[in-house]
């Protein structure tokens, strides 16, 4: 295994992984008007992006990534629109 | 170009550029209970990781679009610890 190949798996790991404890904040405190709408529906949409392309190329590791990044993402994104006091 | 090509970089540009209204939210407004320290650490740590990466693959594409995300996800750590009342 390369140097590239041990760095890129801590990044993809950390990436996807961040967006846990997010997930794990908000569903604990409700707070959502620090988190932006912007942010979670584009972000969305581009990890879906990501999805689509590691299927194309079946890079099962794109895949994988993404569907659990797409996951959280969606369920921050569904709590923003929940909890969002207008 | 491929499909595959053109659905990638929608996503990618799509992820990087959510942090935008994600900086912007917490510059205007300095509400940053909502957002996660955990997230925000790990993910800037990873963002860093493919930055490495992408030098070490000589891939540009992946250097400039991690380069701009981790720019954007060092302002909103920096402003999660600056504007966090204890």
């Amino acid at each position: 295994m390369q140097a590239s190949d041990i760095i890129g798996t801590i990044g993809a790991t950390l990436t996807t992984a961040s967006f846990v404890p997010q997930a794990w904040h908000t569903f604990k405190t409700k707070d959502v008007r620090g988190i932006s709408l912007g942010m979670y529906s584009a972000f969305t949409v581009g990890v879906a992006c990501w999805l689509v392309y590691g299927f194309l190329l079946s890079e099962w590791p794109i895949v994988i990534a993404n569907f659990i990044t797409l996951t959280l993402a969606m369920a921050i994104l569904t709590m923003k629109l929940r909890y969002h006091a207008p």
